[in-house]
């Protein structure tokens, strides 16, 4: 059975109380809830994580290489300055989804840049939650064409 | 039934010639038979067209405000300098959803900025034909989400 | 009698229905009634048109120099990167009035840059259809002050 | 009666002698002249003053917040750099019309960019003497708009 | 016999009316006569458009594919932003080479940049007609050294 | 008896009634008060001043440095551009505190840039007319500390 | 009792020793108490911490959400890259006052730009540790505003 | 007799006080002094003053129109911003030698542009007191070369 | 005996493994054993670690100001943004050098900028495992110069 | 008979040897038999030199002057940076003609610019060896058109 | 005796030739013999020499270190990017002078940048060959206010 | 034997005069005696010079084509502009170190750029005399590993 691993960036966790008209009033836990949901309909297996410090974000992604077969990530604001978490994506060498909640592209000037992009196969942003079910399919088909 | 109005920009008729190891070897045609089924599979009508000429394309936009639901868009080469068709996008105001063949965001300087993405929903990009694919179920949710 | 050549640029035949915050609530037509109402007033004869794509615009400009005295002309988002249409203005000759709608010089940066004023003999913005009517004023007196 | 302040800025005394070429050989007298003559025309009361000084154009202007209904401005080469010039316009907060003799737009680079235009309502340049009596038409225009 | 397309750019029907400082003052039918004459002389057939809208520029660089050996483009105003003109050319995969009349590199900032270069064999640009008359000459060149 | 000069810049005097959704609904008067309040309070003696011309603010400083013991400065938009005013501080080498209202560094790109902060001691900005008052304290504990 | 949350950033423990031109001599100890005192005198309560881990400080930011009514943050070198530490700032809603020991906008180019300052109500910089002793105050009055 | 204006611009009455290290310890009144004695020697008469207003430095230079042969002038911190004052000596056209104290190349960033330069004849800057001298044999060179 | 201080930074621990082409298909370990074997070559105590999170690399380098004479530095993607790192080594005040395994001023742009840089002895850079071998030979050098 | 001076910049006397994939493999002796061999086909007289030192090719520029009817120049890496044979070309005054053997325009950025194009009549690149053949050719018409 | 070296940059021997609305009409000759004349009437030795190639002039600089008392340099096009001129400048630190006939700050961008002018003592320049005597004026001026 | 041509580039022959503070208190001889000293140790044979002029420095880089196995070179100031001594490099196709005495990424902006480096295998930087010792150790690694 396919495994896709799911990471959240920084400040996820605060998702439902952070700037609602930014991000949605959806909660981390209902968005976790909705993800596990589409994996069991389109039968892969999820296992995902929050994490606010760079470190363990990293240490998770380099992990991934073992226990995961493609890679679902919303790297938050470390999108935009941490060459440390592209190079682990990097490194890793899995297929990489990179999602974002809201699209990022009409932001302002500093998130509009994604230095993990171009490590990535693909970008799916400004969907809210639905950007993460995107990203599973997206991810399942990557893994498909290869295999 | 949801109308999905599906718009291809310049050069997209040549895919299969052009560049495979960018685009990929897939026609033109092709791809719009998957688009094809794939709504089908989902329940929405679509109607597909491409352009090389920017007037044209503006036009078809502008008609969609009347005879669509959504825009699932891949504006080509006007992604990265025509304000004309952002205007168009931003006048018709329907959701509408980017999205690109290849990762825009891992190639040449000037392919990495998208003039148009500020004034859609949400952009996908890098997964070649499925990105199509994706777009349709973007552009389905966000109308059910709206309605 | 003087022959006053007016072109307005892509995506004004959606004014009115448009972002009419920016652009206003009047539509094409009404706009056209007043031009077409203060041209009388002040004499001078005007035929009118409108353009989204680009080539057609320059062939139109191009025709006004043998049929027309002088120019008033609304690029739209040409304005900001056709230097086609610079080039079609600067090969005519004939006395050029840049006019738009919106105060370009106070919305996004991206607004700010003309590249078409450069070729004009000046540049009226921000009064909404009024712009039109001082665009003739300007130019029926550029083309007097040449004669 | 619709009061409407002309204000001229820096080196505009020296009109007629400075730049011919560049700003037209009318001295700023018989500029003044034609600007009473055309407000005579359409029943608008003007009280017009020329500074070179920063500070006291800056207070005239925030003076006209009680004696005038609209401002019609020519900032000279403060329209490329003072920012307190543009805060006291902000501060007036009565419709205020820009106006240059000469296309700043096809001038030296530095001469290109407003800091006032942004809080102006528009813009009128290139058209000599002429942009004062198109500005005192467009400031009429927004006043009674606005009434 | 050896096939080589002409394609003219935007505006370039106005040579001859248009800057003569600039341009020179052949008319455009006088440069299509030298063109055909040199042909003849060296042997190759040529078949020469001008084109002011994008759109159809791009068709009949496609179209080239099928039709011709070679390409001689001067791309006019598009030279300087036409990503949509450059990718048409990179999709048709025969040598072009790219001609100026004027040399582009000793004129405005924005005229110095060419956004098609980069995907042509080489650029020849400044001697007037004759950079045509040079482009041909490169042309059957190009394509006697691949053969 | 420690003496604080406080200095207010171009526009302040229009406080109240200038945009007060950036500025608050004090107005200038109203701040004076709180400041020679507070200065009683911290037992400084003060003399405040407002100008709207930058030779007049520039002199003010210059003749601080015989009848005061420290300056607390709001330069207004000069904060931005006025090197003169830089200068006239930097040569005054009193300690000197610069003020805001307003956050400066949220606001407009052109706001961001303090030419002034690198020659004083530090900078408090944000808390509208309580910014003097920490203004006072800061001003106060440099002198005792240097003293 | 208001609840002030007072964070340190990173190499702030290695004050007192650590270029003490810049940063002074005293240590984090010692300006931990000047802090505590000062709450003693202003009636408020704090809590203090140090955190050299950018995700550390993030979830202390976070958890200050329910623990604190203000808080007080020197983000240290995270002030010039760390937009996750800005999210968090953000995303906790309460008055946030950023100081500085140092005044940042002296020192070299890449420390006069705050990326966190936008989402705090205002900044305090130069004043070495009496910058807390401000920020505390600063802190109060914004809560007693909003209460 | 040669006449030549002398014009100080802001701050230059602080020299002597001023950052010694950078400008000298010799005071205004001393170098006027030098000014003086070497306009004696080499036959000139001169007319010195200092301003720091922008305003009245702006109609010093007008006014030299009528009163002087030659201007010799160091506009002090306006070196790098006051366009008005540009404006104003181009206005002029009388010859102008721009000179420094201080080798404002070798010094900070915003010190190396000078936007009067290029409307003077030549430049002098880095001898201290000594420009001066240099400047007034420039100027009168220049005189004698037009005459 | 001298110790020196060897510090990996993130994703190292992946070499081997990671982009071979780029990084060398040595194994941090092996490469560790190498740095063993040529300390104690020379005669230096050696204590080698490899950090994925900054703070952790933040406080090892703190740290080495007691434990370390030396240090030797590969601060991997950290080199690139982390203010944090560069103030711990500015902070630490020991002799530093900075190695890179390959040569970061061949690489992408954003790869030839090193905050570090500035706040080391020196660099060595491009020489794969090789680097730390000349570094251990240079902290040595430093060391022994500064004693 | 017609003088062309033709002269090759530093390197290019490692032709055939140096990256011959960028360069091709004819080494400069086979390509100076080839302009020999076109030279005397097209009727004019050829000096051919290579020069890596600036200073010898400063002078051998000026000389073309009095020895030469026209210059046909590869600058090679002096393209990108020498002013002094810039103004060497432009102190000579004589039709020059840049040539290139590889298209500098799809190279690295630092290539794209070439300060020596805006003093010569024209440039050609891209065409190997033959873009010397084109250069001839192309310095000949410049001369008779001339003459 | 003072003795000045005077340096003449590349392409200055063809002055009187070389674009003459620029450089003037006087033969290098003919400025030497000016300056041989000027230093005779101050009593000053002067040795002069002209170079083209950039390792000559460095080496007349270097050996300036041991023959004269001060420097006048016009370095002509090397004063905008030959680092290695600006080097020997420093090295030898003897008062330096830098000169220019033409005033570079009014001319092309790439010519008001001069890299060598932070290592001199000051710039004159835009009075043609006066330029020189005021150089030796200044030279001899800082070398007996240093002695 | 392993043969290594060591290059130093201009104004290198100053060194222990040249600004000792930055550069060290050796001369050029004692550096080459201690490089002489290093080379016998290892077993290599060295081949030392230095040179001023660029066009020689270029012809002895291409020369150890034939006559050394690697390079070690100091370009001192054409390391920041002298593309030709980088396409001598790139030409010659041998391992080549690049080194220089100071850190140059911790001095002025300019020095902060090589446009040397990435043509070399590595840069070794910042340990004055030593860097050539370290270099020397490169050099030979390179080449035993290429062997």
């Amino acid at each position: 059975m396919l495994r896709i691993r799911v990471i959240h960036g920084p400040n996820l966790n605060m998702l439902g109380v952070r700037e609602p008209e930014v991000y949605g009033s959806l909660s981390l836990n209902e968005i976790d809830n909705r993800i596990r949901a589409h994996a069991a309909d389109i039968g892969v297996q999820v296992e995902i994580s929050q994490f606010n410090a760079e470190g363990e974000m990293i240490e998770a992604i380099q992990a991934a290489r073992e226990s995961a077969d493609a890679l679902v990530i919303n790297p938050g604001a470390y999108t935009h300055y941490s060459i440390a978490v592209r190079d682990a994506v990097a490194a890793v060498g899995i297929p990489t989804v990179e999602v974002h909640l809201s699209n990022i592209l009409s932001r302002e000037e500093f998130r509009r840049e994604s230095v993990i992009a171009p490590v990535c196969a693909g970008q799916i942003s400004g969907f809210g939650a639905f950007s993460y079910i995107l990203g599973l399919d997206a991810a399942k088909h990557l893994t498909e064409e290869k295999g």
